[in-house]
């Protein structure tokens, strides 16, 4: 990327909360469009078991729809409820006129195969993009709704561009995205996302990071985006001057002096911040926008639904 | 990669005919097993139009079909056929026992849009998986078909490491993919079974190439897959040594002396063949397997029905 007139000064820290506020306030404005329009918007969640990170995400999202009156329920099923218990909640769900957005918590119990269960979803409901149906859609170019982490990441990086100044089109096109990690809800849309953009994108795995040779590939990136799951993975070494950073990764880890939990990401932020043109921090960063994001999908569901 | 004992001699040219010829075999073999349990299996294929590249394909798989003794079948609608009337003979066959596999030739006519026509087809009888919910389950992992094209590429791959001694999981997860292109029948899949098998992937397009920063990405490659569409784009300068070549393109040219018209590929093989460990020519590579690939796929359908 060449340097040039209204571009930022180095590492700035890309406010997740701030971008998640803006878009909040866009999605109560589709909100009123549609009660304009004599229509609501339902959302329902369902949990199976005990996952803490998952009833974290649940509260979020309760707190979220009471904020912007969307109607919102949930259905928390014991971790040895049967597939076909769960199947049967998801089925009436489906049905039900009022629920336009169905979201099910993961992860699940293992005798609940995750593809199995996101396959009964109703996929003009399915607002993580993750019945086959969605998932061939947003593969092919042609989604009908975009997954919100990946959306996320791209609506952090648009606006930023926007801000300081740089065209999207240019900078997306002249770009190497780097992305790690390959998970079916991350990893695999960021990619159908920095294609549909015109980046070159380049995929690593655990492998290349086990092996040592993650740095060859992340080096190699104007935009590094880490959705591996693993606390610290990207340091110094792994990081080019000038890249941008976006962290997806949310990682419970438990101080061993006070056995308090706390969410730390996949890069290692004081390590690697000085080299950044700029990136996201863990909290604070890629997780409120896309909490919000799942808001404008299942608003978006709504809309279609009428 | 570390060379080792039983590595093959450099600049192997691989022979997609007779790997083809072998391929053939299986299929008879399946289809043997599918009579003995007193099943048959049929193909259709639909063209609309007169497009050179797509009738010489047509009348492939009608030799091939006749060969194994697969029921095939042909339609041939003129190029002002409307959408509706194109989308009643895909409805048509859908309903048809006899038939377990439906393909629709390309290019269609602009005012017949693949996607549309795709998502009509019965995804039980897709066998190129271009119906969104096949699109989907090949994006997240549990391929109900494997297009032909990128399985006919990992085929030929697969074959060359067995017979040259090498190990495919330790090639694949120490691997560099690239891929140019991103097609949805072809780029697109080619990066995810290049993710099935754990290798690092980049994909670059057409403007990578018309940037000058295409040998930036592919001098990288350990593999490189090439389905742009572009005679010749690949020279001596894009090219590692060492890389094994898949090529992809088949580019009808016309010869300005004899005004007749031959095919050729991406890659420019006699500039870089020397470079290469493997590669495969065209004509007379990935082609002659895709087309063998498809009547796999479509007994697998037939297999499937039963």
């Amino acid at each position: 990327m060449t340097p040039g007139i209204g571009l930022p000064p180095r590492s700035e820290l890309l406010d997740g909360r701030l971008v998640a506020k803006e878009l909040k306030e866009e999605v109560r404005h589709e909100l009123d469009e549609l009660r304009a329009s004599g229509h609501e918007c339902g959302l329902a969640t369902v949990m199976v078991g005990d996952d803490y990170s998952a009833a974290a995400y649940e509260r979020r999202l309760r707190r979220l729809a009471d904020a912007l009156e969307i109607r919102y329920r949930h259905y928390w099923l014991a971790a040895e409820t049967s597939h076909d218990e769960v199947a049967r909640v998801v089925h009436q769900l489906n049905a039900d006129p009022s629920v336009h957005g169905i979201l099910l918590l993961r992860p699940l119990p293992v005798h609940v195969p995750e593809p199995q269960l996101f396959s009964q979803l109703d996929p003009c409901k399915d607002i993580e993009a993750l019945h086959p149906e969605n998932a061939g859609l947003l593969a092919l170019g042609t989604p009908r709704f975009l997954p919100s982490t990946p959306a996320s990441v791209f609506h952090i990086l648009d606006r930023w561009l926007d801000e300081s100044g740089q065209d999207r089109d240019r900078f997306y096109k002249g770009a190497t995205i780097v992305v790690v990690g390959r998970s079916n809800n991350v990893g695999k849309p960021t990619l159908a996302l920095g294609h549909a953009r015109g980046a070159v994108v380049i995929s690593c795995d655990e492998w290349a990071s086990r092996s040592g040779h993650l740095a060859e590939f992340t080096l190699r990136a104007d935009v590094l985006v880490v959705a591996a799951g693993v606390p610290d993975l990207i340091s110094a070494e792994h990081v080019s001057d000038g890249a941008v950073l976006i962290d997806v990764g949310i990682n419970p880890v438990t101080d061993s002096n006070t056995g308090r939990v706390r969410l730390v990401g996949d890069i290692d932020l004081p390590a690697v911040l000085h080299l950044a043109r700029a990136a996201t921090p863990v909290p604070g960063g890629v997780g409120p926008v896309t909490d919000v994001w799942l808001m404008k999908n299942c608003v978006a569901a709504a809309r279609q639904a009428n």
